[in-house]
C-alpha cells in the first residue's frame, strides 16, 4: 500500500490541474477584485496573486492545487457539458475552500501554509476573519445572481457544505482537548470537515452542466469517497510528511495534539502503545523527543497502517461510484488521475 | 438637541419590539436548533437562550432589541402584507447582525456584551469564529432554500449589505491605526459597517411582503438614514454612555483608541485641543486621566455636538424618506416609534 503511494512522488501532477487552474483563475481574480481595497489586500495575498507589499506574484498564484475546481471542470464533462459551464460553482467552491483557511489558521494558529506566512501572522487576526467572512459572503452572491434553477440548486449544496465543513472544524477543535477519539467519530468528523466540500466541488460541476440527479448523486459519492481518502492521506502526511524535502518527519499534527485519523486509530487498538501514547499527547510541555515517540507508538500500534488502509478502501469506494456511470472516458480519465493523484503525495 | 434625546430615558419601549420578538424568536429559536450540538451551545448562549452551563434562560433571550426584525415587519406592514410574511427575512437578517457581533467582539477583544460574558471569553476564539460561520451559511440557506422571486431578492440584498458590512468593519479597524480620519471618510464607514444592514432590514420586508420598487427603495432610504442616526448615538454613547447607571461615564471607545464619528469631528474642527487630542489617542499607554482629558478634548472641539447633530439630520431624512409613500398610519406610526426610540437612549 505504501509502495503504491510512493509512485505518487514521481508523477507529475495531471493536466486536469492546469487546465482548471487556466479556467478558473481569471474568474476567481475577477471575483476577489470586487472586494474593497483594505479586504482584496489580504485576500489577494492569501490567494497568491500579490506579495506582502501588495506587488503582482511573478506565478500570478501562491501555487494552490486548483484540486476542487479541477474536480468541478470534471464533473461537468462527466455530464458531457463544456467545462466552462462549471467556472461560477468552481470559483464558489474555491472561495469556500479558502474562507475556510484563512479562519483555519487563526485557530490552529498556524504561522506557515504553502510556504508563505499565513494572513493572520501578517495583517493580523482581524483582518484575516474579515477577508474569510468577506470570501463566504462573496461565495453566495456569484450563484445567486443573477439566479437560474441549476445555480441556486448549487447554492443549496454549497450551503449545505459549508454548514458540514464548519461543524466538521468544530469537532476537530473539540477533539484536541479530549483524551479519547474513535476511528469511527474520527471519520465521521472528516466526512464533514474536509470530504462534504470535495463532494460539493463535483456536485456544482455535475448540476451546472446539466447532469440528470442520479449523474450529480453518483459524482457526488465519488466526491465524498476521493475526499475521505484524501484526508486520510493528509492526515498521515501530517505526521510523517515532508520527511522527502527535509529530510525527517515534521510530526506537525502531533505537536498540535490533533487527534487525527492515525492517532485515532492507533488509540482504539489499546494496549501499553495506546496508554502511553495517551499519557504523552497530554502532557503539558511537548519536546522534540515526546513527539517522536508519539509518532513512534503511532505506527508500532498501526496508526499509520490503518489510516492508509482507510484510504484506499475509500480511493476505491470512489473509483466504484465513478464506475456505475456512463462516462465519456476523457472525463473519467480526468476523474481517475485527479482521484490518484490527491491521494498519493509526498511519501 | 441634547434635551430631545434625553427624552429617550423615560420614553418605554415601543410594542413594536416586543411583538417583534414574538414572532421571530421562535423562527429564529428554529433555525439555530438546526445547528451541531458542539456550534449550538455557543449559539445558543450567545443568543441568550441558555446560560454557559448550557441551561436555558428564564427569559429565553439575552435581552437584545430586535431592532432589525421589528424593521423588517414594519416594513411589511407599511407596503399592506402581514408582518408574518417577513419573518424569515427577519430570521436572516438578525443571523447575520449576530454573525457580526460573535466576530466583532472577537476582533475588537471585548470581554462583555448586554451584561454577559462575549462567547469568545467563555468558550474560546475558535469557537466563537465558527458560530459566526455557522450563522452567516444559516442565514444564506434559510432565504434560498426554497426559493422564490421574492426570497432570491432578499438573499440577494442581504449579501450585498452583509459585504458592505463587512467592508465597513474593515475600515473602522483600520482607523485604530491612524492619526486622523475625516468626518466623512468616518461617515462612510457608518453607512457600511451600520447602516447597509439596517437598510437591508427594511427592505427584506418590503420585498417578502410584496413592495413595489418604489416602495422597496424608499424604505431602504429610510433604513439606510435611520441606520447612520443610529450609529452617530451610539458613538456618542460609545463615549459618554453608561452615565445614567453608573453615575460616570465609560469612555469605552476612547480607551479603545476608536476614530468614532465624535473623536473624528473633534479632530477634524483642528486648533490645539485636536493636537492635544491626536497626542493623547497616540500614548502607548492611556491612563484614566489620558481618556478623562481626551472626552473632555472632544466635547471642547464640539465632536459630541457634531455627532448629535448629524444624527438629528439623519433621522430628519429617515423619516422624510418615510413621508415620501402612502403608508397606512399603524405602520408609519410603528416606523416612527422605532426611529426615535433607537436614537434616543440613555443620555
Amino acid at each position: 500500500m505504501v509502495a503504491r503511494y510512493r509512485e505518487g512522488v514521481i508523477a507529475p501532477a495531471p493536466l486536469a490541474f492546469s487546465r482548471a487552474r487556466d479556467l478558473v483563475t481569471p474568474a476567481l481574480r475577477e471575483a476577489v477584485d470586487r472586494l474593497s481595497p483594505g479586504i482584496g489586500r489580504v485576500v489577494l495575498y492569501h490567494f497568491g496573486f500579490s506579495d506582502a507589499q501588495g506587488q503582482p506574484t511573478p506565478s500570478g498564484t501562491g501555487g494552490g492545487k486548483s484540486v476542487r475546481p479541477a474536480l468541478a471542470f470534471a464533473a461537468a464533462r462527466a455530464v458531457g457539458a463544456d467545462p466552462s459551464t462549471a467556472i461560477p460553482g468552481a470559483v464558489a467552491v474555491e472561495l469556500v475552500h479558502n474562507f475556510s483557511l484563512l479562519h483555519d489558521d487563526v485557530m490552529d494558529e498556524d504561522t506557515e501554509r504553502r510556504h508563505r506566512a499565513t494572513a493572520w501572522s501578517l495583517f493580523g487576526i482581524g483582518e484575516a476573519i474579515l477577508a474569510g467572512d468577506a470570501l463566504l459572503t462573496l461565495a453566495h452572491e456569484l450563484l445567486i445572481d443573477p439566479p437560474s434553477a441549476e445555480r441556486l440548486a448549487s447554492a443549496s449544496a454549497l450551503s449545505d457544505a459549508t454548514a458540514a465543513m464548519i461543524t466538521g472544524q468544530a469537532e476537530d477543535l473539540s477533539f484536541e482537548d479530549r483524551e479519547h477519539v474513535g476511528v469511527d467519530e474520527c471519520l465521521a468528523m472528516l466526512d464533514r470537515k474536509t470530504a462534504a466540500l470535495i463532494a460539493c466541488a463535483c456536485k456544482v460541476g455535475a448540476i451546472l452542466g446539466g447532469g440528470s440527479e442520479k449523474e450529480v448523486r453518483a459524482l457526488g459519492g465519488f466526491g465524498q469517497h476521493l475526499g475521505l481518502a484524501y484526508q486520510a492521506v493528509d492526515d498521515v502526511l501530517g505526521i510523517w510528511g515532508e520527511a522527502d524535502v527535509t529530510g525527517k518527519p515534521s510530526w506537525s499534527d502531533l505537536w498540535q495534539r490533533k487527534k487525527s485519523l492515525p492517532v485515532a486509530a492507533a488509540m482504539s487498538r489499546g494496549g501499553l502503545n495506546a496508554l502511553k501514547l495517551r499519557e504523552l499527547l497530554a502532557l503539558p510541555d511537548l519536546t522534540e523527543e515526546h513527539v517522536a515517540l508519539a509518532a513512534h507508538l503511532v505506527e508500532e500500534n498501526e496508526g499509520r497502517e490503518i489510516a492508509l488502509r482507510i484510504a484506499g478502501e475509500q480511493l476505491a469506494a470512489a473509483l466504484m461510484a465513478l464506475g456505475k456511470l456512463d462516462v465519456a472516458p476523457d472525463a473519467r480519465r480526468d476523474l481517475e488521475e485527479i482521484a490518484g493523484f490527491i491521494t498519493a503525495r509526498n511519501f
